[in-house]
C-alpha cells in the first residue's frame, strides 16, 4: 500500500518506521525540511513529496500533525485524495475534527484515530519503530466511516498489533480531558514554577526521586502539539481543572487546620481510585529504549 | 554487625534483605505482627525481637517507620542503645527529627538519613533487595554526628553502593517540599477526584496512557507514611502549594482568554526547567521488577 504521512515528527516518523518494515511504500510530507530529511535518513520514508502530489498518489493518508493543523489540512486532503483511498488522523482531540469531517462530502473516507502512545520527547529523532506496538488506539465515530476506509485503517493498526477501542468523539474528548489533558496541564504548571529555576544552587535531580521525575516528565512535551489540544478541548479541560483545583484547596485546608481524619479519608479515596484503575491487571508494555532519552514511558 | 531494624514495611524489609546479603545479622521489630512475620519469611531478618531487647543488642539501629513514629521512638532508642552503637532513621523529613535529636545527650550517636528510593507500594511484600542499590542518599547535619556513628552508617550505605549527599536539615525540608512532597500532594489530589470514580463506565486505564499512569501512581502511596510528612513539613509544603496553585490559575486564565503568547512562553519555561533538571545526563537506574506491581519506578 502507498501510505502518505503528513508530518514527520515523533508520531509520523514512528509510524513510517513501522509501516515500512511491514512492506508499505511511504511518502513523507513536512513543511519542516529538517524533520523530513531526518525521517528519510532514519529509514521511515521511501521518498519525500509535495503535499498535493503525495495526496493524489496515496492509498492511505495519515495526518500526524498538531490538531490545529489537522483542522486546516483535512478538507484539502479529502478534496484531493483518490476515491479508493482512506484518510486517518492521529490527533489527541476528536470532536472538532469529526465535526469538520462530517461537513465534507468525502466524510466516509475519513477515520478518526487516536493512538495511546507517545513520549515527552518530540521530533523524528525521538521516534521508535515499536512506539505503537501493542498500544491501544481509540477510533471515534466509526459509524461515519465507510467499511472500506475503516478496514484499510484497521489493517495497518493490526499490523502494529494495536488494540482498537471504538467510542463517540464527544465522550472521547470529555474523558481524555481528565486522563490526559489535565495531567499534561498539571505537569506544565509544576515544571514552569519559578522556584525550580532559582531557590537552590543544587541540581534538583540530585534531590528529586522517581516522584519528581514521573510528575514532571510531561513538562518536556512540545507546546506546538499541546496548545491546540488545550484550545480544542477547552470546556472539558476547564471543568476538570476546576475540579482538581477545588480538590487541592480542600486538601490545603485540611493540612492548615490539622483535619487529619478528613485528609486520611481523602487519601484512602485516592488509594481506592488508583486500585480501580487496575494497573495491576493490565499487562504492562515493555519499556523501549529511546535515542538520547534516559527513561521512556509508553502508554 | 548486628543491625536492629525497627519497622519491617517496604523500607525496613528492603534494607534487611540487602544487609543480610552482605553478611549482617538482622533483628526485626514491628508492632505489626503480620509485617514482621512476612519480613522474616522473605528472609529479611535473622530473628524478630522486642523493642527494648533489640535496641540493647544492636551495633546499629535503623528506624524505618513513619516520621511521626520516629519522633516518638527516637529518644527511647538513644536512651537505651549501647555506647558503641549508632542510630539512623530513614524518614522523608529531617528538621523536626534533627531538632529532637539535638536535645538528646547521645546526639552524636544519631545519623539523619533519607534514602532517595521507594515505590508507591507499601509493606514487606513490596520490598526488594536492590531497592537502595546505587540510589542517592541525603545525610543531614552530619557535623552533629560522631565520626564513629557516621562511618558506621556510611559503611552500610556503601555496601548498597548508595551515593551520599550531605546537607543541612532545614534546606533538606525546604527543597524536598518542592521536589517530593508537592508532587505527592498533587497525585493525591488527582487520584482522589470524584470524576475518576464515576463519570464513565469504562476502565480509565483503557483510555489513560503513560501520562495518567505517571501522574497518578503516587496516589497509591500509604497515608500512614505521608500524612506525618505533610504535617512535619507543613510550612514549606503550603508555600510551594500556593505557588503551584497560582501557576495553575494563571494558566487557566491564559486558556480562558486565549492568551496564546503567554501560554506558549510558560510552556517554553516548563521545557527549559525540565532540561535544567538534566535527567539526560543522570544515568538512569534500571527498572527493578516488583512482586505484583507491573511498573516500578525507582528514584
Amino acid at each position: 500500500m502507498h501510505v502518505t504521512i503528513i508530518g514527520t515528527g515523533l508520531m509520523g516518523c514512528s509510524l513510517g518506521l513501522a509501516l515500512k518494515k511491514s512492506g508499505h511504500y511511504i511518502t513523507g510530507v513536512d513543511q519542516n525540511e529538517t524533520h523530513l530529511q531526518e525521517a528519510l535518513k532514519r529509514g521511515a520514508l521511501d521518498k519525500t513529496g509535495r503535499l498535493e502530489d503525495a495526496i493524489r498518489e496515496a492509498d492511505l493518508v495519515a495526518l500526524c500533525i498538531p490538531v490545529n493543523a489537522i483542522i486546516s489540512v483535512l478538507p484539502k486532503v479529502l478534496d484531493n485524495v483518490p476515491l479508493h483511498a482512506a484518510v486517518m488522523d492521529m490527533g489527541s482531540t476528536k470532536l472538532d475534527i469529526c465535526n469538520l469531517a462530517d461537513k465534507h462530502p468525502r466524510r466516509e473516507s475519513f477515520v478518526a484515530v487516536h493512538p495511546m502512545a507517545g513520549v515527552e520527547h518530540s521530533g523524528p529523532m525521538a521516534a521508535h519503530i515499536d512506539m505503537f506496538l501493542h498500544a491501544r488506539v481509540l477510533i471515534c465515530n466509526p459509524q461515519n466511516s465507510s467499511s472500506d476506509a475503516l478496514n484499510k485503517v484497521l489493517g495497518i493498526l493490526q499490523e502494529m498489533k494495536m488494540k482498537a477501542i471504538f467510542m463517540d468523539a464527544h465522550d472521547h474528548d470529555r474523558q481524555l480531558a481528565l486522563v490526559s489533558h489535565l495531567p499534561q496541564f498539571m505537569a506544565y504548571a509544576l515544571s514552569s514554577m519559578e522556584e525550580l529555576d532559582r531557590d537552590t544552587h543544587r541540581n534538583w535531580t540530585e534531590l528529586g526521586g522517581g516522584g519528581l521525575q514521573s510528575s514532571i516528565r510531561l513538562g518536556k512535551s512540545d507546546a506546538n502539539m499541546w496548545m491546540p489540544v488545550f484550545h480544542q478541548n477547552k470546556e472539558n479541560l476547564l471543568q476538570f481543572l476546576n475540579s482538581y483545583m477545588h480538590q487541592l484547596l480542600e486538601m490545603k485546608r485540611m493540612i492548615e487546620n490539622n483535619q487529619d481524619d478528613d485528609l486520611n479519608k481523602l487519601i484512602k479515596k485516592a488509594n481506592a481510585n488508583y486500585e480501580k484503575l487496575n494497573y495491576r491487571n493490565n499487562k504492562p508494555r515493555p519499556m523501549v529504549p529511546n535515542q538520547g532519552a534516559p527513561k521512556v514511558f509508553y502508554s
